[in-house]
């Protein structure tokens, strides 16, 4: 039956990972934070996947951890806190794995992202949004503050439209997303699959070694000094150059024709 | 007469204080510094207040330092070093216990919010604006750099845009000022309090350990790597978890019916 | 003839540098690179120019780096690895001598901006935009992901906006630019140039020591822990507080008058 949590589909370099439990809105219970992270680790060693995108099946992208699993916890001694810190640390791996993926990954959001679900879809490298869809960091509603979100929440969106949403529980409509800067695209929500289709395309379409680099390096000198930052992409830089692909790349365009690239 | 500088007032959890200097634009005197802080940590010790308002009496919010009592202050042996120097570490240390006061703190901003004034708005943890408001940085224009205010300022807004604001000393719009992140909400000026109000209210219906444990991780992990950001708010998730009002927030959505929070 | 690659003209304590390699876009060449370096260090030491405006001459701002040159360059035993490396050093010391100019720099963008090109738009405090003008980080398409230019876009922009430019090579028109924080001012391009001057003016009419002790602050201050930014920030509010001028300023300011200033 966990075989079926998550279902993969691979064309075209682009590898699509579906969240499978639509009755529980693709809840982040134990048994689908281990197979994310299993199938994260399959892909980091997949060199025949150039991109991912990563939806949800059914009417919501994902609503977050799975609170009857939570609350289940509660019958131990310790009243739950092994549970709880081996499920936040495990979590908290698993969004983690996103920016290190080698691969780009993009979030295909319909329906609501939420908490937990809110979290994976800032953690992944850019996010589709359906027009209607609505991102919450909500647990505040019902007692529990979600500060593990917010890591990831806080490092996309302006700090007090995080704060707002964090305090307040109300949801961040796509539009309004996508002009803070946490969603990159919307699409009609007939349109949406093939809206992230596209994005995923262009991408698979550009020199893989490139892409990976370029992520690495992105998530690298992310806030360092800048002389520190330029140290680093300075290195991919010349790194870069070296690649016979990439002398082919600037040799097709110089002569204004397409890149042979294998 | 200094007691009157800061009106609180107090109504269901929710405590407002007005900065009532109105014939100064309430001006950041070394007296009212003093009483924004006594009263900041006042508040710090209260638990019964849930969350604070930050407002100005009359056709402004806040415009800055007193300048005439700044000017006065150059009578002495050292031009007034001395007395400077103390006025901006007392600003500072105020400005800095915004972030650090437990509760959630709203500015509620009309007319303008200008140097220091802005900096304090900007130093809340949400703004409600009415929509004719304005925010400047423009001490500038009479050759005092906004440096101390640019540093709330810088952590609110993209970069380009404090730059502009810091070096023409132009005032930005409420409405410009919520796409860029200064600003959460606006509202025509005869119902700004009605709105402050309003997600002050939205806010104080919320269990107040856990906005009060998600504002200090909130801030803490700004910044972190990615890793220890997790780690922090991860021991905040669990201890979370572990209170009983969080059990009954869960147990009482999962029963779909209202909290019994006491 | 390599004196024409950069040209200045002066006039109102504003210094205007043209990138004049039109039939290159103005690319970013070893020489262009040596000659922007150099106006700069010369600004650095210019005490009678108090704004900066860099602009290119032509239908584009700059289209990065000269490619003809580097592909010239792999004819060596080291494939051109030392050339590479000394390139990418010497452009991005280049970068980082516009954030610590004493002056404000204002890029003034028609047409393209794009890889280096952008890189330098984004590396400047400002940028004005005629209305249809374009930036792209799009080394990408011909397989040289534009790690070094991130490093100035991620530092204006979005993460998820600079991560979309990056990876998918598409330009972002100057309207969402504006939006998202990487241009200040747009224009019809017939009103590009007064639009760029006008701002120029409005800085170059305030106290220049002023101007300059806060763009020194600004970039220091940035990113610092919140005390660490106040002890940084009051120490040049008081230092600006004992200035003669700054004296003057806040009088004239209480007298209802233009400041008198030399």
């Amino acid at each position: 039956m966990t075989e079926d949590l998550i279902q993969r589909q691979d064309e075209g370099g682009i590898a699509t990972l579906t969240l499978n439990s639509p009755h529980s809105l693709n809840a982040l219970s134990v048994a689908m934070i281990a197979r994310i992270t299993a199938e994260l680790d399959r892909l980091a060693a997949d060199r025949s996947t150039r991109v991912v995108i990563l939806r949800g099946a059914g009417r919501a992208f994902c609503a977050g951890h799975d609170l009857k699993e939570m609350q289940a916890a509660r019958e131990t001694a310790d009243r739950g806190a092994a549970f709880f810190r081996q499920l936040f640390e495990d979590c908290a791996a698993m969004m983690q794995r996103l920016p290190l993926l080698p691969q780009p990954v993009i979030a295909e959001v319909q329906g609501i992202a939420t908490a937990a679900g809110c979290q994976l879809a800032a953690s992944c490298d850019m996010v589709v949004a359906a027009e209607d869809a609505r991102f919450g960091v909500n647990g505040v509603n019902i007692g529990l503050f979600c500060s593990t979100p917010m890591v990831a929440l806080t490092r996309k969106v302006p700090p007090a439209v995080a704060f707002e949403m964090l305090t307040t529980g109300e949801f961040l409509p796509a539009p309004r997303a996508r002009e803070v800067g946490l969603v990159n695209r919307t699409a009609p929500v007939a349109e949406l699959s093939a809206t992230t289709r596209a994005l995923a395309e262009t991408l698979a379409s550009k020199l893989t070694a490139a892409v990976k680099i370029g992520k690495r390096s992105f998530y690298d000198q992310m806030g360092l000094p800048l002389d520190q930052a330029y140290a680093l992409t300075g290195a991919a830089m010349v790194e870069n150059m070296l690649w016979r692909d990439t002398d082919e790349g600037i040799r097709a365009f110089l002569e204004k024709r397409k890149p042979d690239w294998a």
